[in-house]
Formats: structure tokens, C-alpha cells, sequence
């Protein structure tokens, strides 16, 4: 099967880009290297040291005899992501590229008009790109559980059944996004619903849950495969990041009670779950929602399990609770549906001894990479900033790090003038 | 009350500034003029004859002694909207600076992306802008009734209580809006409820019906205080059209069987529910949605009426009915509310033959204006096209009407490089 990744140099584009090319297909990556730039702009590196693209296809070429196809560009560029589609004719795309981090998009002004243009422009461009040269062609779209919110009642997948004054509708399920980056989430859906409609397009919306691990059987094969393994409060997600607090004896940096509930998956559940996806596509026309995670924990029962993982290697760890930066309930009911790919055959692999031990273990390795100034929160929801100097207070006051301009980081295409 | 109406040079926004101006309130216009610019580009113009924003206010300062500052810029441009909030402080704002037409949206891939970055942009400028300067300041939205599409049950105003597997939750009505346009609102609305409640901004989201009419007590003061009247394909709301049509014998164009049901409402309605909102603020932290129409009917029925009140004066019409060339259910349930705005005071101007009589006038003066070509739809939604070099159809293959590039006529700051 032909399958473009779009955003396959990134966390979970890289993982599933070499998964679908090890399972024998076609594969072919579409990259700006945004995600790279975003580093340099925040001051900071992922812990695991990756490397180059042309040097990591290079390398799996070798090393499996599989080719990756790598076109490097803006898929905001219209004309672009046109060539790309003309050129390479998927079977099925999957689009990863987008900006990523609720933090990145509440810096201030210019980051969160950055996210909503970036992402819903780049996902507009694609529509009208399949819909003009690939329609046949099934989209398979990133999205996040975080665009449902924390609503008092059963979370469904993508659509639900509303009896209202005797009356009966399935229906968009109500979305209520907690960042700017969570509603550029929820504006693609929209859009992506109207297009397979008005279109006949085939679209897979899949809200994926808090992603975890860096380990899949093909980034192991070779040092220069490794794949990003970000810490930082502003791309972190909070397993990683506790896992990297507690080998450096940081306490894990729970916002508020932790009683925030999430879905959570491994990331070697989410490379099967594009496969699942790519395998069995939505019908024309159809517009379909999976809810992509296999566990719920509540952030302070993370804390916990890694507190407990740690012990049993000998680390003593503190857990805190910082003020919460974020807007959201401490404190709330979470039930969300999550059967559909696990009807297509998805195995969870649950988060287990085993697991976070490779975990702490890729942490322990790569600890003299750590910069700790990165790790506590520094973008505020509330505070949110609209002075474009602005940069982001420096948690531990270490007046020699180096200074972290807030603006975006944009490719040509995308630069607003003012 | 000093009020500043973005859009106040174009169709709802100029009559809403002469009335709030006449009220006694402190009226600023901010508008970039955009609007005069896709007439040109479309080779349209209103039917009725408008002067140029600066004659338009020193007539109405001479005949009222009221002055009306303007703010000539692009709200796209945060430093330019930010100067604004600061110099004239406004305890409301009321913002129309979005672009409106559905079919505009469908023309081709610039035009989505242009429509969606213009309104989703502006309306997040003004969100950090408001935030910033004048957070107690009331932020009074335009929507659209076509947010929420043709559900099978009953439309609330903006949320809607859903019992589901036992529990019960408060929701954003679920949206299924049916262009780039409409979608662009439904962004917009996730967006405000979004900033209200992370930054206690207050604001009034208005789902507003489809306006006819042109003649408020305001404009009718001097020929220079005339409002646009448009009849197009593209911007021409549908009633409007119609009067047109049947005082220059074209049959009345109703899209498939004409069954769609809107909700619409005089222009002098919009008026008063935009002072209603101005008088009773959002709480800080509030998002209300008022679903902002008066009456319910089907095109068809609109057609029948126009058809009606023309055989009263002379006018022998007909009505002819052309494939929908939008993605729309032709018969469907539709049972909207709209009880908020009255409950606040609104006294409805009922489609009456009187109104329809002066909407006929009106078409009847400025007959030998209209331009025939315009008024058959080009635009088509399944045909949306992606070369970006079409020109749309000249409806009455007319070889010697001006082309009509489908360009986005972007102001500086929204251009887009390729």
C-alpha cells in the first residue's frame, strides 16, 4: 500500500513511518522539519540525540533494504503539497504535520494565530488536494481526546445519539477544547466532516489519547534510528517527563491535584493503530472518529506508578504539586469510548513494570542530556502574553541559559508580515 | 456608550452604526474596505449607489451633528487592532469584519483558506486584543444560524442540556455548518468560549438569520447615507435577490425544490438586537448565544411571497426552480429557537407586504444598475475548483463582461506568499 506520513520526522510520525515501511509499504515522508526548528526556538533538544532525516533514511535503507521516500516542504505551500500528491499518488495519507504542544500555542498571540493558521490551513490544503488529484485516496487525521474536554457524561467516538423534545439525531458529539492548539484540533474536524460530504472523500478523525514510550522494534534496530524523546514542559508529555524528572532526582511535577483523567497509549500502540486504520478505510463519503488510547489513568496515579517503578531501581522520588498553569477541571468524571480499534484487532500494550522500566531506563542513559531548566511550567494559561518580546520566564532564575524568544518559528509560507 | 463596530462600512455594520450613533451612543467604524474590493473583484456591485465611508460620515454629522470616528485598517493586524482598543477604549465591540458569503468561501482553495484565516484570525486578534487592553469590554459576535445546519431535533440557542447513559451535562449545541464560511463561524464560536472562560472576557455570540431589506430610518436621512443592497450570486441574500429579479422579469432562482428552511429577519431588527445586546452585557466569563432571526420560512415560500406582493404592482413573475448548487438537504425538520433576544425587548418587524412594497421600490429605482449576469449561480458546492487561474462562469455567456478572477483580494498583512 502507498502511504504518505505526513509530519514523518516528528514523534510519532518517525515511529509509524518505519513501522508501515517494515510491515512492506510503500512509504513516503513529507517534512519541514518545523518540529526541529521549535527546539531551537524554545531552547531546547529532545533527550534521545536524533539524528538528520537523509541520515536516518539512509540507515534503514541499510539496514532493512526498505527505501523511504522523503519530500521536504510546507504542506501550508498549496502548490506543494499538490506536487507531492500528484508525484508520489497515495493510497492513504497520514497527517501528523501539525503543531503538537497546548503549551506552544498559549505563549501568546502570534503562537496561537501561528497554530490555528498552521494547522487549519495545512489540513484545508489536503482536503483540496486529495479532492482534486487523489479523491479515491483515505485521509487518516491526527487528532486528540482533548477536544472533547471533561464533559459530565459518556464520551463517545466522534458522534452521538441526542433524543432531545421527542426528537432523535446522531450528531457531531459536542467538543470543548482546553487550548488554542485543542481547538486548531477541532476546527480540522469540522472542516473534515463538511469535505467528505460535500466531497465523497474518505476521512479517519483519529482523537488520540497522551502518547508514551520512544521504544518500537524499528527505532531500536540502530543508534542513528532513535526517536525523540521530549521532556520539556512546553512538548513533553507527562510520562516522558516524569520518567526524566525522576532519573535526576527532580520531584514529578504534578499541575494542581492531579486529578486530572486522560487517556493515555504506547506509542507502539499507536503505529498499529495507523496501520488498522490504513487497512481498513472509511467508506467515500464517510467521515469516521476513532478514540486512539488504551488505559485512563489520572496524572497523580501516573506520579505514583513511576514513583513505585523507580523505587524498585533504587531512585527515591518526590512527587509535587505546582499550581495548575493549565484551565481545566482538577477534578471530574471521564469515561470515554475506546472499542473501535480494538474491534480491528488492536492488542493494547498496557503500561507495565516492564515498560516503564525500558523507560527509565532509555532516561538513565541519555541523563547527562538533561537540561532542568526546562522542566517546570512557564507557559500559564491565564497569563498568556501578548507582548511579542515576551519570553518565557526562566523557571530556576538561571540567568545563563540561553534566551527563549517567543515567536513562532514559521517557514516562509506561512511568515505574516506586519 | 462608546461602542466600536468592526465592519462598519459594509451591510449590517453600516445601519448598525447610524442607529446606535442616533441612540446617543459613542460610535468608532473600523473597517479595511474589503468588502468594496471583492465587488471588484467580482465584477459586482450593489445595486444601490453607496458613497465612500469618509462622505458617508460628514453627511451624517452634518444632518445629525453625531460624529462617528473611523479606524481604517486591518483587524488581521494585531498592532493595528491593538492601537484601536487603546486609543478609543470601548466598552463594547461589535464584530462584523468577517468575510460572509458561503459561496465566496466555495469558489476555489484560496478562497476557503483566505476566508477561514481572515475570520478565525480577526476574531482571535481581537480575543488577546481585548484581553490586554480592555478585558471589562463586551464582546458582541456575529454568527451565523447556518452553524448549526439542519439537525433532526429542535435548535436551542448555543447550548443544550444532553441526558446520555444516565448522566446529564450542559453542551455546546453540536455544529454541522455547510461551507468554509459557515465553518469559519463555527471556529470562531469554539474560540470565544474557549477565551471566556480561561480570561473572564465576556461575550455575546449572535446566530444570526439571514437579513433582508435595506431602508432603516437612519439611511433614508440622505442619499449619501444609502446601504449596499446586494443581489449577487455571491453576496446577495436570497430575499433581496428575489426583489430584484421580479422588477427586471428574470424568474425568481430558487436552488432545488426551494423546501430549506431559514430563519430570517429585517434589517432593522438587526439594529435593535445588536443595542439589546450592547444594553445587557455578557457576565465576565460569559459566552451567551442568541440565535438572532424572527421568522421561519422556506424559500420556496419567499419566492411565492415576492411573487405575490409583484402581481400587487403590476409585475407578472416567475419562479423557476435550478439544481441546488449547494450540499444542502432540500426538505428536512427545522424547529429553531429564538426567544432570548425578544425576552430582552426585540419587537419584531414581521415580513409584511409594506416592507416587501419599499424592498420593490428600491429595486424598482435603481433598475437599469442591475446587472443580469450576476444573478445565476457559478459557484458551485461539488464543483469547487482548485486553479487558482479560474475565472468563474459568466452565467448569460456575455463574451464582453469583465472577467472575474477568483482571486482573494487580501489586504497586505493576509497575503500569503507562495
Amino acid at each position: 500500500m502507498k502511504i504518505a506520513v505526513l509530519g514523518g520526522d516528528g514523534y510519532c510520525g518517525w515511529a509509524t513511518a518505519l513501522y508501515l515501511s517494515k510491515q512492506g509499504h510503500t512509504v513516503a515522508i513529507v517534512d519541514n522539519f518545523i518540529r526541529r526548528q521549535w527546539d531551537h526556538e524554545l531552547g531546547a533538544q529532545t533527550l534521545t540525540p536524533i539524528a538528520p532525516l537523509n541520515e536516518r533514511l539512509k540507515v534503514w535503507k541499510k539496514i532493512t533494504g526498505h527505501s523511504i521516500d522523503s519530500y521536504v516542504g510546507d504542506i501550508t505551500d498549496y502548490e506543494f503539497l499538490c506536487s507531492v500528491i500528484k508525484r508520489f499518488e497515495p493510497e492513504a495519507v497520514i497527517h501528523f504535520a501539525e503543531q503538537r504542544s497546548a503549551p506552544y500555542s498559549m505563549i501568546d498571540q502570534r503562537h496561537a494565530v501561528f497554530t490555528q493558521t498552521n494547522n487549519v490551513v495545512g489540513t484545508l490544503n489536503l482536503l483540496f488536494a486529495l479532492r482534486e488529484f487523489q479523491p479515491d485516496c483515505h485521509l487518516i487525521k491526527l487528532g486528540t481526546m482533548g477536544e472533547y474536554g471533561t464533559p459530565n457524561i459518556d464520551i463517545e467516538e466522534g458522534y452521538i445519539t441526542i433524543e432531545h423534545n421527542g426528537r432523535k439525531d446522531v450528531l457531531p458529539f459536542p467538543k470543548q477544547p482546553g487550548s488554542f492548539y485543542h481547538l486548531s484540533k477541532v476546527h480540522d474536524s469540522h472542516n473534515m466532516m463538511f469535505a467528505c460530504k460535500a466531497w465523497n472523500l474518505r476521512a479517519t478523525d483519529l482523537n488520540q489519547g497522551v502518547v508514551y514510550g520512544t521504544v518500537t522494534d524499528e527505532v531500536s534496530l540502530d543508534d542513528a534510528l532513535i526517536n525523540r524523546f521530549d521532556y520539556d514542559e512546553v512538548f513533553g508529555t507527562v510520562l516522558n517527563r516524569f520518567c526524566v524528572e525522576a532519573v535526576i532526582g527532580h520531584p514529578l511535577t504534578v499541575y494542581g491535584t492531579g486529578g486530572q483523567q486522560r487517556g493515555f497509549l504506547d506509542i507502539r500502540d499507536t503505529v498499529r493503530c495507523l496501520e488498522l486504520a490504513c487497512l481498513n478505510p472509511a467508506a467515500p463519503g464517510e467521515c469516521r472518529v476513532y478514540n486512539q488510547f488504551t488505559e485512563r489513568f489520572s496524572i497523580l496515579e501516573l506520579a505514583e506508578i513511576v514513583q513505585k517503578a523507580s523505587a524498585k531501581i533504587g531512585l527515591h522520588v518526590e512527587i509535587t504539586h505546582l499550581p495548575d498553569p493549565r484551565v481545566e477541571a482538577q477534578e471530574h468524571y471521564y469515561n470515554a469510548k475506546h472499542s473501535k480499534l480494538v474491534d480491528l484487532g488492536l492488542q493494547p500494550h498496557l503500561l507495565s513494570d516492564a515498560l516503564l522500566d525500558s523507560l527509565l531506563k532509555v532516561a538513565v542513559k541519555y541523563k547527562d542530556r538533561v537540561d532542568e531548566s526546562l522542566i517546570m511550567p512557564r507557559v500559564n494559561w491565564r497569563q498568556t502574553h501578548n507582548d511579542h518580546s515576551h519570553t518565557p520566564q526562566n523557571g530556576n532564575g538561571n540567568g545563563d541559559k540561553p534566551a527563549r524568544a517567543a515567536q513562532p518559528a514559521v517557514a516562509g509560507s506561512q511568515r505574516r508580515t506586519r
